[in-house]
């Protein structure tokens, strides 16, 4: 295993301190128990949480900033945060309009953030990401896994609760918005957990996992390696069979790396799928290329469509300033 | 060989245009000779023109726009653009201010963009940033190879140039910037050219290569695996020494991934240079973490350090605007 690290142990705490320091400007980070917040919070505006296993980075501390997260709990890494995580968060967040969860679907993090919803003394309401149309159920999930679109949500909420949106409409547009969201990935590597010490699954040299999580979960199939035009028709076929979106819909596209895959190639890839999405007649208004949301440093990446609307692609296009994403300010 | 590709001849050509396309509000691609350009230019302004091989991604292609570049020139990956699309650019970018060109150190860059220069009609001027410290000489370049500080000096003559500057002051500015930059870093991986094949050079499961070339050239040693605090110390051992900041130097540290590697390790690293910074009494001033200057899929990283002055600290912070920095607007 060669990382940039010290102790196994020490891991996550001297990533977040590093993060942190780099970012001072933005965060502040909360050690016991660990959570980033946002540096000046707004009054009177709901706050946007969100929370997760670590590893994904720049989900979800990456994303805390003006335009998108209040706060953010990072877990182990690939382990759910605590309910003392969020409740101290949430805590810290709310100035007075409530606290809106974004929890991605797996059973540790619902159980979880379900916990701390009922314990939190304040307004609190909950929207859940399960983009990945690759698999129903898996290895840390009941119902389809939450993956990249997750930052589509929190870019969109996290706008418009900066728009003065109340709790309840908060939830609600989440919600829609989470319900326009499709994706699915492909790896050509393994990652590995540090306190694992070893591949968390292992793949030929010339085999690739269409259709993997971002904890390296099964997806639909093993399959010899492909070239980037039939891996873009694999996944965009899945997607769009789900998704459905009109003709006319504008689509915001986004290429995700997963962690070990240069610019270069997420670029080639986002061409296939582009060419792919025009030939069909669909309309791209948005497009994102980069690893918003990765799996250590696994080799692949993921396709996301998402299907706007005139408000949507206000919330898209509007200021963010975060660690991870940043324009207009 | 598994990357998202079609047919190795097509590599380069697909990724810029999925570039172009992902950022048609930033930038136009010229196909034939190649080259990227700003998608407005500002009449009167000096040209700030870069290129060189490609799989140093965002490098050079990602920082065109407002307040960096004006043109880049890709050559094949990790080989050096030809005079003509370096003339092409040159006098599609200039409008009335001549050009300056911003060159890496390599015996390939040099002799071409040399031969540009000559033969462009316009008034030109070279910066060369030469940042590496690791070695003198190496297997493409006679004296010190130009690093991930190559970044920082389009920074901020990108920006200068952008403030009204003349030429002649540019790149007087760039010559100083370039001065006060030095860089190391190391490999955990290799990386594999497409047209290759396989990777350029191996490393064995505990072994890492200390001061390596972002086209995987020969550094200081080949080391066995070492924590983050080891390595920080040894790379800023010699960047210091190099560079040998006043203690109240206000330093911009930039941690650069090579491609591979994942923001978590990278902000461990920063944690680690920062805690080794701190710790001599030296003043970072600001910081930069991420993938700006890449060796394809390479694991690893260098550390950049920059000695600021109000001046240069002003060209920092001032607006960016191109697919890889964007702040202020």
């Amino acid at each position: 295993m060669k990382k940039f690290i010290n102790r196994v142990d020490d891991y996550l705490a001297e990533s977040l301190a590093g993060f942190a320091a780099a970012h001072a400007d933005l965060v502040t980070l909360n050690v016991d128990p660990v959570y980033i917040m946002r540096k000046s919070l707004k009054p009177g505006k709901v706050a946007v949480i969100s929370g997760g296993g670590s590893g994904h980075e720049p989900l979800h501390g990456g994303f805390v900033g003006y335009g998108m997260l209040d706060a953010a709990c990072p877990g182990q890494v690939f382990t759910s945060p605590t309910p003392d995580q969020m409740m101290a968060a949430a805590q810290a967040a709310d100035t007075g309009a409530g606290v809106l969860f974004i929890v991605k679907n797996y059973s540790g993090d619902l159980m979880n953030f379900e916990m701390a919803s009922e314990l939190c003394e304040m307004p609190n309401a909950t929207v859940l990401v399960n983009d990945d149309v690759a698999v129903e159920n898996s290895s840390f999930t009941t119902g389809r896994r939450g993956v990249a679109g997750t930052a589509i949500v929190e870019k969109l909420v996290g706008s418009f609760a900066e728009s003065g949106a109340d709790l309840e409409a908060c939830r609600a547009f989440g919600e829609r918005v989470a319900g326009r969201i499709a994706s699915m990935g492909v790896a050509f590597s393994s990652c590995t957990v540090p306190a694992a010490g070893r591949p968390t699954f292992t793949l030929g040299a010339d085999e690739i996992e269409i259709g993997v999580g971002i904890h390296g979960e099964p997806g639909r199939r093993r399959a010899k390696f492909e070239t980037a035009n039939a891996i873009a028709d694999e996944l965009l076929t899945a997607i769009v069979q789900d998704l459905k979106p009109a003709a006319d819909a504008p689509l915001l596209v986004l290429v995700n790396g997963l962690g070990g895959t240069p610019l270069s190639e997420l670029y080639l890839l986002y061409n296939a799928a582009r060419t792919w999405i025009d030939g069909r007649g669909l309309n791209v208004a948005r497009s994102q290329v980069g690893a918003l949301t990765t799996s250590l440093e696994m080799a692949g990446a993921s396709i996301t469509l998402c299907t706007l609307d005139d408000e949507m692609t206000r919330h898209w296009d509007s200021p963010v300033h975060t660690a991870g994403l940043r324009w207009g300010m």
